[in-house]
């Protein structure tokens, strides 16, 4: 099957476009009418970098591709636009693998607005995804940059962490299920494999007055020191307030790890972490619960000076430098 | 070096964004306020299917991987804005190739008016570029898609094409260069690995009053079908009346081709493919002329019906379905 009649078959697959796109998918480019500002994303995962075939099925595949695209958009607290997708495929995947990846993706598109507008088809040594996406709001003043934490701003954290590092041990060395019941293992092991964006949070986050926000990719370490250096300032996280995924203790315990290592350094977990003014923690917290996605805690505070502190139960620092080598590929 | 520091020193190269980027690259989204309408493209390159990295140097293949998605917003009629730029890299490229490889690319942007808003960098197999690129007009009725041909409207070609064919025979065949002058030759081969993207020669057509337009990647053979599938009309051309690049009859005769042969199904030319109302035609000669990149040349008619007649000197007509063994990868 040539790359025409492929593309056709991918095309008739594609829904409807959303309210914003012009012209969708099939001539020289998409034409959209943004109306406010936008949000744009890109993001790629490579075979054997990002993820492998024999761990995750096609459809699985093909929905982390844009999780983590649209993630970038929860992050910013911009409503989900169109995505445009760059498909590298090996000779030797078959048009049915490609289809069902493409329905997977269309999954994710269809429960979260996403309108897939436009894409590329190529042959590549290894399977690459590279997916951008564009997100909107009514103007660049609703929109959360990296910047903005200011002295005196609370640190709030989505959902729970930890899970896809957890996830990735299960993975790499099965015989660490044992520590936990199936169920539990399988919930981390799709936290890695299958990541789900806070795109509803996101937005609650920006509505209630968040001033910074990040989706935590690289681990909270590392993210926390995006938020930290972009905006000038320290951030101080309680290591007893993160929420731990169930079953994170566990498998850090049987595989000889500080569950603290898998949560703060571990990457991949695509929860939002945000600095908002204290006055705003209430409201923003019944918006994230009202998004219906998942919980909000409360886990730091932002301070005057640089860096980032996690301060240990028993009194001590953690350094958080020392968390990088779990940062992920 | 860490992707962190790469990523560092490949940002450090990038100019100051352009007058819609609010926030550019280094969050997790670039955030812009588009204004009217917009037209987005993405294109991919991946060594050993569209470049091989011992026959360009990185400038060469990052201003062709940018040129490449332009020509899809120049097709369009699209003033072009912002790109978002994933490269995927093998581990074998050292920092210093991947910089001059953004500079190709930033050279092409800065003589375009072109901002890299953007961008993922992340291993892979082989040299990988897929580029996003969003373009701006008033509105979505002054973009120019492939469906608006009528019957009764002309055909017309900017520049001169089989260069990107002739090119790619230098390329494989270097004996073949015996045939032309060097410089000739040099410019042939010029046509296939540094194409230019005829950014301000479709707008100029689209302000004429185009009804539809291409850029011919897969061929004049090939795209004048898209262009009559999508208006649902037939397209008649004179062979005669197609421009041949400079050297290109000499390198098919060497080669024991049809010097039509690499005009009408050889790709990856980039020149403009469009179809105009009759009293059009002097004034959009003028506004390319205008623009300064190249010509214009009327090449035949939209006719009632469907399909694509290449007319030849002769009187016969040319199937072109013959030719898509040469519409490269």
């Amino acid at each position: 099957m040539g790359e025409f009649e492929l593309l056709a078959k991918l095309r008739e697959r594609l829904p409807d476009p959303g309210r914003r796109v012009d012209l969708g998918s099939g001539d020289d480019a998409a034409i959209t009418v943004p109306g406010g500002a936008t949000a744009t994303s890109v993001d790629a995962i490579v075979e054997g970098v990002h993820f492998r075939r024999d761990e995750a099925g096609p459809g699985t595949i093909g929905r982390k591709a844009l999780a983590t695209a649209l993630s970038d958009l929860a992050a910013m607290g911009a409503e989900p636009g169109e995505a445009y997708v760059v498909l590298g495929a090996p000779d030797d995947l078959g048009e049915d693998y490609l289809l069902v990846l493409l329905d997977g993706m269309l999954e994710l598109a269809a429960g979260t607005g996403t309108t897939i507008a436009g894409g590329d088809l190529t042959r590549a040594p290894a399977l690459t995804l590279a997916v951008t996406v564009v997100g909107h709001a009514g103007s660049a003043e609703e929109l959360v940059p990296r910047d903005g934490a200011e002295v005196g701003d609370l640190l709030v954290l989505t959902g729970e962490i930890g899970g896809a590092a957890a996830g990735r041990l299960l993975l790499d060395q099965p015989a660490l299920a044992e520590a936990v019941p199936e169920a539990t293992a399988e919930r981390l092991r799709a936290r890695q494999l299958d990541p789900a964006p806070r795109l509803r949070s996101g937005r609650a986050l920006a509505h209630a007055g968040a001033r910074a926000m990040i989706d935590l990719s690289d681990g909270l370490a590392g993210d926390a020191r995006h938020i930290s250096r972009a905006g000038g300032v320290a951030l101080a996280i309680k290591a007893a307030a993160v929420p731990l995924a169930a079953g994170v203790a566990e498998v850090a315990a049987a595989s000889g790890r500080d569950p603290l290592q898998l949560a703060v350094g571990g990457g991949e977990d695509y929860e939002l972490l945000a600095a908002l003014p204290a006055q705003a923690l209430a409201e923003a917290s019944r918006a994230v619960g009202a998004a219906g996605e998942t919980t909000l805690t409360r886990i730091g505070v932002v301070a005057a000076g640089d860096g980032v502190e996690i301060r240990l139960p028993g009194g001590g620092l953690l350094e958080a430098e020392g968390y990088d080598h779990f940062a992920g590929p």
